[in-house]
């Protein structure tokens, strides 16, 4: 199949949405965590986390339009801070659920089952029962001028990992951790076949 | 593990890096095939493509910082035009070597035996070997501060993909392409037992 540009946007909407969302490939999906000023707390799923460095920890993430409120959005603006927390099989069911749209002052902890827990550092509430939960801080917001868009920046400031699922070398195994990816808005898979490659370098072709 | 920013600082880079580039889970891994002013042909394995939107046609990818010279960037400003192209196991080695440190004008389709293939619109190189293949014109480029690295984002121009993995909802299967994923710099996996969620609404839960 080949479509233009032209051609695409000839599709109904909701095949353009899917398609265009799933041809990148399965993609990291995460529950975002955040605390409202008036003290609500906020889940949603996003599957647009990206690596942006390592030194300092910078995670990305992208934020869709303000033209409707987005709670994530406005509770990061009030208390700085948000959880990321990785999805995996044993509560699927509940982590796509936060997806619904529920009212500002309606938690999606207890909408869903999933169950708030809190660090001393950390304002925003990590997602008890997921395997992979950091903490952060916004550290820059960036608008995408061509569909108004954010592209949040933040900075890493505490790691919760099962110690078992780091190697010496700091690679974290999600296969054995059955972390979830998401491909488009609604497919999750677990991975597969994993193979480690060692470093590249010219001339030595494998 | 429990580490703070503070703790993870003091941990060797080579470990940091590890482990924050695989902390966020598997994600989707692309070459990226761009052409220079004089004609030189470049590919490089970026993981870090994101979804920006469907309507126009929009995704982002991180470049690193600019203190040495990055090809792919440079090429994409000489001509705007930049190709993603998915990876498979068939020319998984080869796709692994194209993030070899090669000169400028060496090649990497020459260097590592993958196939430039060109479209009569689009004035980068896609990878013949991959299933799923974007042209891309350059949008807009924004500068992440914090560490110096760049925030791009292009405009879906032209789709290549197999007629067979797209259903008529518009969705691609991963699983049956057989398209990778990777953790951190060089753990490849593929994806498995796809389970496809129906939309959330609150009150609905399953």
């Amino acid at each position: 199949m080949h479509l233009t540009l032209e051609e695409l946007l000839d599709r109904p909407a909701p095949y353009r949405r899917d398609l265009l969302n799933t041809l990148p490939g399965a993609r990291s999906v995460h529950l975002i965590g955040t605390k409202g000023y008036k003290g609500t707390e906020n889940l949603g799923v996003f599957s647009s986390v990206v690596h942006v460095g390592a030194s300092p920890p910078l995670l990305g993430f992208i934020m869709r339009p303000l033209t409707v409120p987005r709670h994530t959005y406005h509770h990061i603006k009030a208390n700085k801070w948000f959880t990321l927390n990785t999805l995996h099989p044993d509560f699927l069911e509940a982590a796509h659920q936060t997806s619904a749209n529920y009212a500002l002052k309606e938690s999606e902890f207890a909408a869903t089952g999933l169950t708030p827990e809190y660090s001393d550092r950390c304002k925003a509430p990590y997602v008890k029962e997921s395997l992979i939960k950091l903490g952060l801080t916004l550290e820059e917001e960036h608008h995408i001028r061509a569909n108004d868009t954010l592209f949040l920046v933040g900075r890493v400031q505490e790691i919760f990992v099962p110690d078992d699922a780091v190697a010496e070398s700091g690679h974290v195994d999600h296969e054995m951790l059955k972390t979830l990816t998401v491909a488009g808005l609604d497919i999750y898979q677990q991975s597969t076949n994993s193979v480690r490659l060692s470093y590249a370098r010219p001339g030595h072709n494998t």
